[in-house]
Order: C-alpha cells, then sequence, then structure tokens
C-alpha cells in the first residue's frame, strides 16, 4: 500500500522502511509500518512542529559540496570553495530562511522573552534576520517595538512574508544589503545578531560589532544568539562541533567561546557583556551592553 | 606540531582535532591531542588490527554514488547504476579485497575452527575468494587442505598474495572468472559462499548452490558467511540494515534470512541446512549439506 502511494516498488518500500524501522523512524509490526512518535512530531508536514524543511539547506549541494571538500579546508584553514557559503545573494540563503525557520522558532521565542523581562524595546534592528524569526518574536512581546530588518533583499522577501503571517508587518521595516556595507541609521535600544558572527573572523566581527555600537542608543543592548562551546572548545557536543561546519563552508568563520565574544564585544567599545544562563535549543544567548 | 607533521594550516588541523576529540576519536588535554584506545587499536596504521582501509572499499566513489541514487532505487526495486557494484572485473572489488581484510579475519578463523570442529578438509573450493581470508583460514587449520580459490583475475592476485604471506601458497590454487560461468571442477569435501550470495535474488542463488551441489562429493558441506536477518528483517540491525545497501548497490540482492537460505539450498539439492549458532561478527554461518 506504501508502494502503491509512492508509486514505488514494493521491494525498494519493503526494505527502505525495514531500514527507517531499525534506526527507529519507524515501528513495524507484522508486514504494516506506523510513523514513530517523534517521527510523527517532527517530520510529518502536517505536523506544527514538522522539521523536515532543514534538509533544504543542511543537504543543499554548495553545503555537501564544502564539506566533500574538507581535507583541503583542514589544509589551508578555511574554506577550498571560494567565499564558500557566504558569496553575496547566495539563493542557499533562502532556503536557509524558508528550511531552517522550525528549527529556530522555540530559541527565538525563548531570547525575546528573555530580553523582554529585563526592559521592554522600541526600536530594534535585527542584522542578518533571515526567516525573521528572532526580530518578529521581540516584536511580539513588545507591542511597540518597531523592527529594522537586514538581510539580502532575495532573503528578506521570507522575513517579511513571515511577518505577514505573524500579524506584525506594520512594524516590520525591510533594510536590504549587506550588514557591513549599509547604514543601520541610530536610535536602537536593542540590536538582534545571531547565528551570524560565527560566519566571519574576529577583526570582522570587531567591525561590525562597533556599526552596531554606534547604532544603539547609549545603554542600548546588542543580543548575540550563537553556539557558544566552553573554553576547552570541545563541549558541548553541538556548540563544540559547530567549529567544523564553519572550517568546511567558511573562509575563516568560528564557532566563538564566551570570553572570545567578550573580548569582540569590548573591542568594539561595548562596556559590559554577559552570557545569559538561558539555552536558545543549541544556542546561548550573550548581551553586550553598550 | 600536529598541523607541521600533516603540512595543514594550525586552524584547520585544531578544529578537526577538536571535532574528532567529540566524537571521541582522540583525547584532547589543554592543548594537546592523543589517540583513544579504539582509535590506537583500530585507525593507527601501525597496530596490527587497522581496519582504516575499509574506507578504500566502502567510501569508493561507484558506492557513493549507488547511495547518492538511493531514491531511484526505491522506485525501481534496484540500483539505479546498472548493474551497480556487480560490473565484471570492477576495479572496486580489488579495492574491496585490499580493503576490507582486517574486517573479515577474525571471522574467518572463528569460521575455519567451527568447520574444523565437524570435520577435516581435503579439498576446498572457496567461491568468489576475494582477499582469499575465508579459504586461508581453513588452510592454515586444515594442514592437508589445498584450496581452490574463484574470483575475477584481478581480484585474485590479492588472494594469492595473502596466501604467500600466510605461508600457505603451496596448497593455494586459483579459478579465475564468474562463478556463474566457469567449471569449478569436481570432488570438494567443502565450499565456501562467503559474502555473495547477498548480491544476487533467489533464483540466481538456486542456480549457483546447484553448481556448488554437483561439484560436492556426497557428504560435502557448502558454509555460507552472510548477513542473515531475522524473519522481521528488522534484527539485528547490522544484518538488516544490510539490505538497504544491497538495494542501492545492485539489481536483485538482498540479506536473506534462514528460512530463505534454507529454500534455496533445498532447492539446489541439499539435504540439511543448519544455522551455526557461532557468530562470525557482522556475519553467521549456515551450513548445507549434499
Amino acid at each position: 500500500m506504501i508502494a502503491n502511494r509512492c508509486e514505488a516498488s514494493e521491494r525498494g518500500v519493503r526494505i527502505l522502511c525495514d531500514f527507517l524501522t531499525i534506526h527507529n523512524f519507524l515501528i513495524k509490526q507484522g508486514a504494516s509500518y506506523t510513523l514513530a512518535s517523534d517521527s510523527a512530531r517532527f517530520l510529518d508536514r502536517r505536523s506544527p512542529a514538522y522539521i523536515g524543511s532543514a534538509i533544504d539547506f543542511l543537504l543543499s549541494p554548495r553545503l555537501r559540496e564544502c564539506h566533500a571538500h574538507l581535507t583541503d579546508a583542514v589544509r589551508h584553514g578555511g574554506t577550498a570553495l571560494g567565499e564558500g557559503m557566504l558569496d553575496p545573494e547566495n539563493a542557499d540563503w533562502v532556503k536557509y530562511a524558508q528550511g531552517m525557520m522550525p528549527m529556530v522558532r522555540r530559541g527565538a521565542d525563548i531570547m525575546a522573552t528573555e530580553l523582554r523581562k529585563e526592559r521592554e524595546a522600541h526600536k530594534v534592528l535585527d542584522i542578518a534576520a533571515s526567516h525573521g524569526m528572532f526580530g518578529i518574536a521581540v516584536a511580539k512581546q513588545n507591542p511597540g517595538a518597531h523592527i529594522y530588518a537586514n538581510d539580502w533583499k532575495n532573503v528578506l522577501e521570507v522575513a517579511k512574508e513571515n511577518a505577514v503571517a505573524m500579524g506584525v508587518a506594520d512594524r516590520y521595516h525591510l533594510v536590504p544589503g549587506s550588514a557591513f556595507d549599509i547604514d543601520f541609521g541610530n536610535g536602537y535600544d536593542l540590536a538582534l545578531i545571531t547565528n551570524m558572527l560565527h560566519g566571519f573572523d574576529k577583526s570582522t566581527c570587531t567591525t561590525l560589532m562597533r556599526k552596531v555600537h554606534v547604532a544603539l542608543n547609549p545603554g542600548g543592548r546588542a543580543a548575540i544568539a550563537e553556539f557558544v562551546p566552553n573554553s576547552d572548545r570541545v563541549s558541548p557536543p553541538t556548540a563544540a562541533a559547530f567549529s567544523l561546519t564553519m572550517l568546511a563552508a567558511t573562509a575563516s568563520g568560528d564557532a566563538y567561546t564566551f570570553a572570545e565574544l567578550e573580548s569582540i564585544s569590548k573591542a568594539a567599545g561595548f562596556k559590559r557583556i554577559d552570557l545569559s544562563p538561558v539555552e536558545l535549543d543549541r544556542n546561548r544567548l550573550v548581551i553586550a551592553y553598550r
């Protein structure tokens, strides 16, 4: 019956379903298969928690090619493929915005809640906004806040759609272009820099954080969501392992320790840097105060 | 220092070694790395238990391509790539013979010991001998036995080298060509069919087993080493999962249950078929009696 529905061979479907059973994605009883509970929750397109779209980015041809050239990356100390994933207007970042959204949604809500606890936000800069989830979560928890979302123009279309779908479009403004080139404006009391710093070397991160510092009001906050390994660089596993992805896919990016993020932020002029105890799923929240 | 030795960047080597530490291949203390015990035993080329050579086959381009076209294989019920891995004189089988040898050595010794317990062997046919380890193990435990090793000509060069290295060359004879086409001769009291039947459909397996039946003396044994899943086809995991590899890489191969191997052997004329309780690492030993 599955084979019929999939227009595939019975033999192929039997072997595939057995394989998925062995790996706990399916449950086999006699000759019939049902979804295991994790699969039903996360891999059924009709589930609100569906995360299967993430593979459109995680297994995109360019990213796979980056990893296929890992040996060269280790030899040279950076991606073997030119600018790796960071070439301008790379359409893979549209796939990222569309595909990864369900993976970050929960973390974005936790982050917005944590930031709101400390104080209300009014004018918010969301740098490399991607799917927009982080800025939109802040907009939802700060009903007076206006969000200025920055990213490549093609990517911002995804963020805009999400802002519309989530009812905050009237307070959602687009600032297209490279975060390194455009004018952010100023008067912000909050800036979000989420999953961005890991793509660049420390000096480039410092340059960006200096721009953020200038755009913020005195007392303003820069909220950084990042993979933050411990100082041993081998724990916790997910954050620490992310360095290898950056080695394969970027010229000089890395997963930075809190000490490194602190030193980058201080060099950019920030007074105080805190590591929030909350966990944003795989990310941590670092807050730099102007 | 590692970077220097590898002529690689310090940054690349640091990130790679951290990643290998996270996955328990290395142990990190401060800024230095040592081999974890499993790595020292199995992944150091100087170790007698080195199995790293297996990737020369397991990650060979053709086999990877087979898996890359898995969706098509599921749809059609067999490899998407013509004859898959089974085209004649495919040089990957030389890589298999060279690379997989350390993976099967222990299982080959266990099998030879088990076969010797029951009775001594004199004239032994080793079909699809590959690295020759199974036949050579029998030769070592049966000092009077002569081994007739069959495989493609290019593959038999590896088996011959191993027979020389292990001191049984004077009792080691080559029978090059396809097991389906050549004349095995007769008068054998033992035939070894190791990791071969899974590459073919049941009817082809029966044809081969019938040829073996003819080549054996009355009372002779056919010893089959195979991935043998339980009748649920989802346990034990390694044997059951092997079906997917066959789906990806062959037109109609599979991991057969004992009941299927029994039915194939009986159809070929064998009187009795036993599943030996010993485990040959990932394989099981099935003995068919003429």
